[in-house]
């Protein structure tokens, strides 16, 4: 952007340049300014990779490292003891334990896609700081896989006792594979089902199983927690709050209304529900137990005529046990939900699991505990308790209903309330990030030489005057030069870039407010773009307004829109390797799921009037410069003047309010796009 | 298009126009003019309906007619005995037959678009004309299922002993769940194996054993055939004549030789090929058994070291018996296939059989000799012939590999030659095109009264003097005003409307050429359109060039490009319920697959540099006008000034030449598109 324009207001208050914002946002092309992420949709059922992810091999920073199989050799020559590794090892032979190899994956109970440090074994037991990884200890080897993004991160953080499985790379075996290979016929292997969806620990007890390998699941303890002891964070603690009804328009009485109108429809009559997010928006609760997701660690069971939350005690506030109490909803401890899982099997209710986001420890427990039901049924009536094809013979026996949580999509297609607030936010956000461009130009034009760290410090400083500022709604990517070209990078004090008055600026950031969660980037230029710059700049912001001013039938799955965006970049020959849209919560989940906008052509969840998706094609050139424009839209129902076969046609509106530099950038065929 | 400015060479010689249409095919949207169908591709393994089909219930010539069950009551009471019904019926109880109800399809053994007369029994067997249809027969009851565009047409043509089952309508049963309604418990259902794919077979079978009724296969003969006697037409028995290498371009033995290969990949001996185009492709043969469709009744079974045509020998001229020798390629009876596929699995002939295609005659022949085989070896042997996991113990013994016909593919993939005779053939085609509206042009001009029937047949005569002219590719829908919204119309003598200058006028046709195939539809209008035609024309026509246009990189499913047709539609509400794009043969059949351009997400088939597609959008106004603007275009690899992911990019090139009529309708949205 050119920054002048914005800085005529010199002593910009927020206010005045959130009114200036408002202004310019009436006419598009002229305006606009956004967090990159690497994340799973919790409901990824095709097993699809992430949203921004490696769509061929040859990645951004990738890097033509050694083979495992060498890096392997040279380091056991020289290899010290780990204690860590040591210590978990030798819990491996204790009675209860007995196993042969233990899987240490990234995750948290919920899937959730950050999580709270006291979970982050993964982390702790290799010192990999990575987000992806999955730590795999047998009794004489270590080793950690990963995606392109972290290998060269990796190198440096694991010790020689690690063996770095540069995961998708041509003959590197997936953690199961290495299993199948390393160790003899019929070992067990450990892992801590909590931590495994359902569907995953059965894919992984499928392919280990080849080799007779058992999965184990080790209810009772976390191993890496044993070695942890006390130098392991608490977990944490911090109270809940309630979501006003002003914020998320609808209260929980009717949610749970709706959901179980669902449940009776789906002939359960119990439901799981284990994803942070979706227990937040159930329940107008909001938390802070995780850095970037306003959300609490609990579990929530939904019953016909009741509803239990499985949560530290201590983190429930009087006002949070009112509104629990006005909404029939009674507090149980969190751990307690396996007991309260295998209850409701022994009073015969049957319990929708969406095994694709609950995990194998809840899954496990519920089809153990039906199995119980069914012997002590069928022995005292002498009568088969399931028929032949599966159906239930007798209508009181508990059985599990498999299917994709309801909540996800519930969540997805917002209120007007929740869409207010964030609109409401957006436009605060806005006046932040205009306040924080307007002082970048400056300095920069003073010839101030800042880093990307400074850079997006003093972001944050900006947004979080606004009202309602609660924290980052993920690690800002503020890359300079080439570093904008990684397309997940995190720039760290000391070893960051400066911001390169000659070079592009990538700044891609987001908030969560107390109303709703901002998700932006924009690409700068302080000084004159090359004429390639300016020409992918061109590319990448007409795929952006394509997809923006897009008019679609009813039913149409994002996927169908996701080419409006790359196509002016593919008529010479270029792309990006991440998908275009994402979901995103209201004062929530920057990241969420079902719907998406993504050459992935698996998920035809339909895009549906109320939800928000992100609109952020790019564009990325190794070791030079990358661009990315992000501005999050709104679907809504669009008039248009037929409605051919009697449906809707929907339509995008901005959310976003913050202009998209584009003096420096005007070329011939953006020209063409706007004005004619 | 505006024909004056054809019309200028008054003396227009077929070469003259040539020229004409040749040099006017630069500069593209000042021109280009083709058939419409209701097909199913053969490799539809996602059981979606076809090409152009209804996307929601309100149909283009959908009527609320009676329901079923009243048609039925009022039918019932006042129904004659059809002699037809009453002898079928008969054959019911003959003691090799013994059914309670039999099925007849509209199809042939070979799942073929068009059939020949003497293979039409569900037409013989209702009277119903229409080209989908499905029959069933029971003791008391008969029922014919078709779709949308025939209901008024089944409604004429059916007797009162008919029921008519408008499929896709509220509240209509399925075939099969028809006879679970209608039958008493555990019935037998008949059919001819030879007229369902596998895999219909299959599902046809699952569906009713829920009432426990058993499919009988009817192996000896179709009882259709056994009631039409001396009526029925004789089998086709043209002569077949070799399709010689300067079109084909490759000779069968280099074929054969790749087709070789894939099958030692996949660990089959001998594959059986059932459809007709891929045999004449595989074997470099053409015939005319089928109108429309350059194909001659036959089976192959190709296996590593020799190859078996099943066919009437009498249509083997001695250049087609010397050609197949050379091949070293057998001849067979046509009706001696199953009992060859029995010899193949008893000589332990592992068989590729594409279940989606062959048909359950043939299917189960295989598979009932295969256990044979194993009960023998096993008694033989007292060892298992196949692991626990389905993998072979032995590799001597015969299985069947389940996979998609890998000549549907190679087939889709057009060689230089193949493309070369496509470009010429469209050259010719071109030429008559332009005879023909310059004709057509002045004969309105002059008010000259012309039927859609005179129209189509003065067309079929300039194109009939284009050298190597041998039909038309399919029934030529020739349209005047609300016949045009018709998509699937085919226009008869005495009943067709007559070219309304004042109306739009909508021509899809297309021929079969000695060196290739054409289809082409072009929609004009000889007087001054309304202002909602002219933006109707101009957003179709927008579409077509935005996809015309396209660039997108290798690996792309044709789906993915399907939306750049339909977003200047969908812009203002409008849709076209059909796909944009089907593969075309090369001489061989105007609709094939593996590859489509659609709104319906399931073929992933990548577009490949060589393959060929038509480019139709179009908008359909019921009771008003219809518009469709097609185009052949053929895949080529094209040179991006970047390669990003070191891949290559493609686009299209186009084989039509016929101009489109530009300024009866240029708009603004247009001008802005073509010349910005």
């Amino acid at each position: 952007m050119n920054m002048r324009s914005l800085s005529s207001s010199s002593s910009s208050s927020p206010a005045t340049v959130t009114k200036l914002a408002l202004s310019i946002h009436s006419s598009f092309p002229t305006l606009n300014l956004n967090p990159i992420f690497f994340y799973k949709f919790k409901s990824n059922k095709h097993n699809k990779p992430p949203f921004f992810s490696i769509r061929n091999c040859t990645t951004s920073n990738s890097i033509s490292a050694k083979p495992s199989s060498q890096l392997r050799k040279n380091r056991s020559s020289n290899s010290d003891s780990d204690p860590k590794l040591t210590a978990l090892r030798r819990l491996f032979s204790k009675p209860d334990v007995s196993i042969d190899a233990y899987i240490i994956p990234s995750q948290d109970a919920h899937q959730s896609e950050f999580i709270a440090q006291s979970y982050a074994r993964r982390k702790y037991i290799s010192a990999f700081t990575g987000s992806n990884g999955t730590a795999v200890v047998t009794n004489d080897k270590a080793a950690l896989w990963t995606d392109g993004r972290y290998f060269l991160q990796a190198e440096k953080q694991l010790n020689s006792n690690w063996i770095l499985m540069r995961a998708g790379n041509p003959g590197v075996p997936t953690t199961s594979e290495w299993l199948n290979e390393v160790l003899a016929p019929g070992a067990r292997v450990g892992i801590d089902p909590f931590l495994f969806t359902s569907d995953a620990a059965e894919e992984l007890k499928h392919v280990i199983s080849k080799k007779n390998h058992e999965l184990v699941y080790l209810y009772n303890s976390n191993l890496v927690d044993e070695i942890w002891k006390e130098a392991r964070p608490e977990p944490p603690n911090k109270p809940v709050r309630v979501h006003g009804l002003k914020y998320a328009g609808l209260d929980v009485a009717s949610k749970l209304s709706s959901l179980r109108s669902e449940l009776v429809q789906a002939g359960s009559s119990a439901i799981i529900v284990t994803a942070l997010d979706e227990i937040a928006w159930l329940l107008n609760l909001r938390g802070s137990d995780i850095p970037h997701s306003p959300v609490v660690y609990a579990y929530l069971i939904v019953e016909i005529d009741g509803a239990k939350l499985f949560i530290d005690n201590s983190k429930v506030t009087e006002e949070v046990d009112d509104h629990l109490k006005k909404a029939n909803i009674e507090i149980r401890p969190y751990n307690s939900i396996v007991s309260e899982i295998e209850n409701l099997a022994a009073r015969g209710s049957s319990l929708w699991l969406d095994t694709s986001s609950v995990n194998a420890a809840i899954v496990n427990a519920y089809k153990a505990a039906c199995d119980r039901y069914y012997q002590n049924y069928e022995s005292k009536h002498k009568t088969r308790s399931k028929g032949f094809d599966g159906s239930i013979a007798n209508s009181d026996v508990p059985i599990a209903v498999h299917k994709s949580s309801p909540v996800s999509l519930a969540k997805a297609i917002k209120n007007e309330t929740e869409l207010k607030g964030m609109q409401e936010c957006h436009l605060r956000d806005a006046a932040a990030l205009a306040q924080f461009w307007d002082w970048l130009e400056k300095e920069i034009t003073n010839d101030r030489i800042l880093t990307e760290v400074e850079v997006s410090d003093k972001l944050l400083e900006f947004r979080s005057k606004q009202a309602g500022f609660l924290d980052t709604s993920f690690d800002t990517i503020s890359g300079s030069g080439p570093n904008g070209a990684i397309i997940h990078y995190k720039p760290e004090p000391g070893s960051c870039s400066t911001v390169d008055a000659n070079k592009l600026f990538l700044l891609d950031s987001g908030a969560q407010y107390v109303d709703g969660t901002t998700d932006i980037t924009r690409t700068v230029h302080f000084g004159k773009p090359t004429t390639r710059e300016k020409e992918c700049f061109t590319r990448v912001l007409q795929g952006h307004i394509a997809l923006d001013q897009a008019v679609f039938p009813e039913d149409t799955p994002g996927f169908v829109l996701d080419a409006f965006a790359r196509s002016f970049l593919w008529k010479v020959g270029l792309d990006y390797r991440h998908g275009t849209g994402h979901g995103v919560g209201a004062a929530l989940n920057v990241h969420e799921g079902p719907q998406g906008i993504s050459y992935r052509y698996g998920n035809l969840t339909p895009l549906v009037n109320g939800m928000i998706v992100s609109n952020e094609p790019g564009y990325y050139e190794d070791h030079a410069f990358g661009i990315r424009i992000e501005n999050l839209l709104y679907v809504r129902n669009v008039e248009t003047p037929n409605r051919f076969g009697g449906i809707q046609y929907l339509g995008f509106e901005k959310l976003t309010y913050v202009p998209i530099q584009v003096c420096q950038w005007l070329s011939i065929a953006l020209v063409r796009y706007i004005f004619c």
